[in-house]
């Protein structure tokens, strides 16, 4: 296909000639919204000059997109088929209007605008990891090869991205599924690594809260590689902690964690002594399982000038503002950003390096297969 | 009164003789939660010795437990009266179960327990600074002098702190009700003033998103004072920006901040390009206005490497974390944590040294006298 120019005035006010790179000028309704929060996108394949089009090959919908569109079209795949295509023709992107989310995709790009700054080529195999909900999406096939009965949707079409979209080349030395599900929950090892690195204790004890998955064990070995002195790995029952048990470090020699404690993450008291036994309180406390309830427990598992990260899509803002008050708690308290600099490539190498995190990771892919693990979903 | 020691072992299955920092045996039920999380405390007079107990002057309830109050009862200070006693009685303090939110109080010490590390005297006037929703309190005088209209409530009877409890002596040379007002929020020009110093940047500009209110003036003061090069304060429409632009820095020479602008938060784009073009983006963006839906703009309102804080209690966690991940915004979001160490006593000197700022404060003190100010309201 050859390179175009958009034809006509923008649709949403924006000067025509200037494409925005966080893509106001896709957005056709509510006018003057950011692409997520809009209802109606421009998803026609012509490119502003620092857009990149990609040939869409897979959807990977979002753990609570597809439960919504399962259990309101009663499990049945004709109607879901029909719901996600009725989203996507009306709305110019796949955002379930339900719960708002969206999921990524899988392609291979098939033009680069010539003002694009996100350095991909035409031919390169990417994964998307700025949500599907602000992503300019058309459908070509009809879902023709999709079953409707999982989150993964075989699929032809093209997505656009924006200059401020971010996406990942696959790596030719993984399965798709592998990379994708690393992508997926990418940021929480690179952020965890940059507090890690930055913390002013010279051997930082970091603990992991929902260590034995995939977002967890990730940053378990992040924390590792950044410097932490003492890994502690909180996980909820006696399965889980076997498990992480046998998970070994890089080196062959360490555990992926030093301690695992079992622990309800929700019992502030609880989990606050289990990590403290383990040879807390935490220099840096990292939350990763999508249970709510889990903002005091990390709080009061966390040293004095330490530093909580939440990455749990549960956690509460005012329980978090207000436990820490509550407890004369002088902890930083982050809002776990899903991008950081350089995290896909991050998280690939630890999975590559890391056979104990790619074994975990393996056995989740496994047993998804069987049954939706809801328990660590990704967080669109 | 004379020092006492508890009789009889602790409720919640804590051993008897030593008292938790966090007041986990005043705990009755459900047991082993925290206090701010339990149904009913025990408020016993006598000290554990890490305690403190204080003769109660005044009860401040947070405005939104009032209000919930003031409309379930029809506005009938009797039936009003009445709710606040039965559930300071039933609950051993005063925490509303529709809102689950307190106040704070002021009061006189009454004994110090002898392991007490809060460094108060019998005597001292003091106001919390740990939410009443975790305060064991008992009522003695039926709330007769209250005339069930307002938040603040006239009272006798007595507060128990705990090892970990936050009070603060209020100055002699303030107003009681200035300084309850300050103390407040006083969380945010701390925390504001901890995050300019420690920025990367030189002299980094700050914007404050809802300037010329309570925590946004006092946080405008203290990032000046941190070292800001420029200070940027957004407020809603014409009416404030006025009122912002006639407060003075503490030098008479400059204004509280260098550049008022009047843009909608929650208007992404629209917020953005209003910071952008009075000097932003912002090195550290300040969110000090209690409205849903500003997440957005202050993330695009902030430099790549920047910091946003997020005091309002309205803020989404997740609305936070997909929106930067959205756009790929590599800046840092803090959960505005209420309690940094010495916060009172940074308030308290900024209102004594910056006259720009009392006067905001004491117009919105008058203002509050005639109408509730709901937009700029504390957070417990």
């Amino acid at each position: 296909m050859t390179r175009s120019q958009p034809h006509g005035p923008a649709l949403n006010g924006q000067a025509s000639a200037a494409a925005s790179p966080l893509g106001l000028h896709r957005v056709i309704e509510p006018a003057g919204v950011l692409p997520q929060a809009a209802w109606r996108l421009e998803a026609k394949p012509q490119l502003w000059p620092d857009e990149v089009r990609v040939a869409v090959e897979r959807l990977n919908l979002d753990a609570a997109s597809f439960r919504q569109l399962h259990e309101s079209k009663g499990g049945d795949p004709d109607r879901i088929r029909a719901a996600v295509l009725e989203i996507v023709r009306t709305r110019g992107k796949m955002q379930n209007p339900v719960t708002g989310s969206g999921g990524m995709l899988t392609g291979t790009v098939d033009e680069v605008g010539k003002d694009s700054p996100l350095g991909l080529a035409e031919g390169d195999k990417i994964a998307t990891l700025v949500s599907l909900s602000l992503t300019p999406l058309v459908i070509t096939d009809g879902l023709a090869r999709w079953d409707g009965l999982s989150e993964q949707v075989p699929c032809e079409g093209h997505a656009i991205l924006f200059g401020r979209s971010i996406a990942a080349r696959l790596p030719d030395d993984l399965p798709a599924e592998l990379a994708l599900s690393v992508m997926d929950v990418c940021g929480a090892p690179a952020l965890t690594h940059r507090v890690v690195t930055s913390s002013p204790a010279a051997h930082p004890v970091v603990a992991i809260i929902g260590a034995a998955g995939k977002s967890g064990s990730l940053s378990a070995a992040a924390a590792r590689q950044a410097g932490a002195g003492r890994v502690i790995g909180v996980v909820p029952h006696e399965a889980e902690a076997s498990i992480l048990r046998e998970a070994r470090a890089a080196d062959g020699q360490h555990g992926l964690v030093d301690e695992v404690v079992i622990a309800d993450a929700r019992n502030p008291v609880g989990v606050s002594g289990a990590i403290q036994s383990a040879g807390g309180p935490a220099d840096v406390t990292v939350v990763c399982v999508d249970v709510p309830g889990c903002e005091g427990g990390a709080i009061l598992s966390t040293a004095q000038g330490g530093t909580v990260i939440f990455f749990s899509m549960a956690t509460s803002f005012s329980a978090a503002a207000l436990g820490a008050e509550g407890v004369a708690a002088d902890v930083t308290m982050l809002v776990g950003n899903g991008y950081v600099p350089g995290h896909a490539q991050l998280a690939i190498d630890l999975i590559r390096t890391e056979p104990g995190v790619r074994g975990l990771f393996q056995r989740r892919i496994d047993e998804h297969s069987a049954q939706p693990d809801q328990a660590d979903r990704g967080r669109e």
